[in-house]
């Protein structure tokens, strides 16, 4: 992807103050570049913030600025949605380390002028939620009513809880894990392989150059997308269908559907997406164990907690599965907090809560309404 | 891998009759290197054929000749070890397409001398076995006791019995399918796909030039790697575990150990495979639909077979898993075929067959013996 960020149309936030970061490091100053959909009430009490998950963007709710599609979450986020925009402020900010408008490391470094590419610090969940916590108080609201996430969005949400509890009311945290297993770590690092494989990604400096490495991050996208399906779900859009022949054409073409599907998948990433910030990224999301972060055990991290939660997962998950969210479901329970869980049964795999699935729309509604109204 | 095949030391078959291949193309001579171990008996009736699997090779029980490693089911073959050298003649050929001395994509093409590279035909598992039977010919052997092999092998074993079942005894498939799903293709895509984008791979002629596309090979091998493990099994053998360092190093190097370990499976496959035939070959198990190339069911296959089987899964396997053995298990069963299954509780992943699961050596033991002293 090669744009001039400062051309996204949204809103931004650029904050002057340094950063300091889990590492150590710090960024002296970083912009933040975010939508909202809806009002901000009177009591400003009915915020809500979505946190986006690896892919993903600001673009919540709205036409995505390249490719011109609905927003990733549209179906969930709008006037008389479960997300339902006529009575709820919504937030949603592009990550530290984005390519969409926030701070990363395709990012002009003010210092000298040039693209940061790999000086730009590496980064972790917590800098991010550090960053969106500015944008939340720059916005002059004290507490949130919700903040929610599935998969790295809900990385972000548990880490929200961790952090800074009084600045919520309740947390959504959808399909994710409280650290990153070595299979997901696994899955990350074939994508950051294929990248840096690519001639083209230059050791990270190709921001100058004409080229950038399409190629492996087309790949390294066609590696994760594989890991958001069910075997289920891709024998039932898929299966061994051909794509436009009649039989096998002995090459290496395309020649099932499920390649022509990965291919495209692939292609089309990299038209809307930053390969260095697909590197930060994926290393923040494996870098992310709440534990080591606050150097004690769940339970413990969440022993005062006063926030509502609702854990989310799919039985199709095998990316996050139901095991991983249960252990934050055991861990809230045994700190005493005020926690709902709902599995729900789908063969979509991971990609299930961003796709149609009524009882995940109904749980969330319901919970929403139900943390709305005993603000009283 | 850049070696002269006739160099490696093992047992050559060259065959100058053509072989007509699924696709319609023929291959006008060819060549399969192969090893045997034990001795063929004066009754000819005690013949173990091993089909090995896509990184697999002849060097079932032997030293291999590049990386001077055991021979990769050495723990199963051997005296006195379930496939008991003492008893049984054991035959295992490198695959037609591959890269260990069996005619491939790295050969010499005798018709112009030069390297096929991508002028090899597409082949089928089919296609390989029909290679083996010609090999058994040569070798004098009218009827196999047993045909063994898990994966690939498994698939390969499965042909030997629909298309070859007068050449047979008994046939084991272990962890393996009667066709490639949607998800099996997909993996096997993504590594294609890296081979494909690396430039020293130059359009699949890189024989004749300095380099090969190692990085690219390097990446598949990591991929399929990480689909040979279970989640449970690389979380019990890595899980967050940091690589010789004490603390996170905020970088792109290896700060885990399955990072490390996946970075050295590639790198070590490479000296070892070609990388023409990793497409090749994951080209034939793709192509894999037992359905298909015989145009009939999986119970119509099988219908007048009086072959005896058994079909090994293991319950951590998620890529061949138990469901897909089931199946090959019920069609067998509904053909009034004499079947036995065993499904090995193992969190050892696909790996499982080639790893220490005593349930299987004792299965596998004890159905050998059955078979062979039914024979009188």
């Amino acid at each position: 992807m090669r744009t001039d960020q400062n051309k996204i149309l949204c809103s931004y936030y650029s904050d002057p103050n340094p950063l300091v970061l889990e590492s150590g490091q710090k960024i002296n100053e970083h912009q933040i570049a975010y939508e909202t959909y809806g009002k901000l009430d009177k009591n400003k009490s009915n915020t809500i913030l979505i946190c986006h998950a690896l892919s993903g963007d600001q673009f919540v709710a709205s036409k995505h600025p390249f490719t011109g599609k609905e927003g990733w979450w549209g179906r969930m986020v709008g006037p008389e949605k479960p997300i339902n925009t006529d009575k709820y402020f919504v937030v949603c900010a592009n990550v530290l380390g984005g390519c969409m408008g926030s701070t990363g490391p395709s990012s002009i470094n003010p210092e000298n002028g040039k693209t940061f590419s790999l000086d730009f610090p590496v980064i972790t969940i917590a800098d991010i939620v550090n960053a969106q916590l500015r944008l939340i108080e720059h916005l002059g609201i004290d507490r949130i009513l919700a903040v929610i996430g599935g998969s790295m969005g809900g990385m972000q949400v548990l880490e929200w809880a961790a952090s800074h509890p009084k600045k919520l009311v309740s947390a959504i945290p959808v399909a994710t894990s409280s650290r990153h297993t070595a299979q997901n770590i696994a899955f990350h690092e074939l994508g950051r392989q294929a990248i840096m494989a690519d001639p083209d990604w230059k050791g990270g400096n190709y921001s100058e150059s004409k080229v950038s490495p399409t190629k492996g991050l087309s790949i390294a996208r066609m590696t994760a997308h594989v890991t958001y399906l069910s075997e289920a779900s891709l024998t039932k859009k898929f299966g061994r269908k051909l794509q436009d022949k009649k039989d096998l054409g002995f090459g290496f073409d395309a020649d099932f559907q499920i390649e022509s599907y990965l291919r495209h998948q692939g292609l089309t990433f990299v038209d809307r997406f930053d390969a260095n910030s697909y590197l930060y990224i994926t290393r923040a999301m494996d870098y992310f164990d709440l534990e080591k972060t606050h150097k004690k055990n769940l339970t413990k991290i969440f022993k005062e907690t006063q926030n509502r939660f609702l854990v989310v997962s799919f039985t199709g998950d095998w990316l996050y599965p139901t095991s991983e969210n249960l252990i934050i479901v055991r861990a809230l329970t045994a700190a005493g907090a005020d926690v709902s869980f709902v599995n729900i049964d789908s063969d979509k795999g991971h990609d299930a809560f961003l796709l149609e699935e009524p009882q995940f729309d109904k749980t969330l509604d319901g919970f929403l309404n139900s943390v709305y109204s005993s603000l009283g």
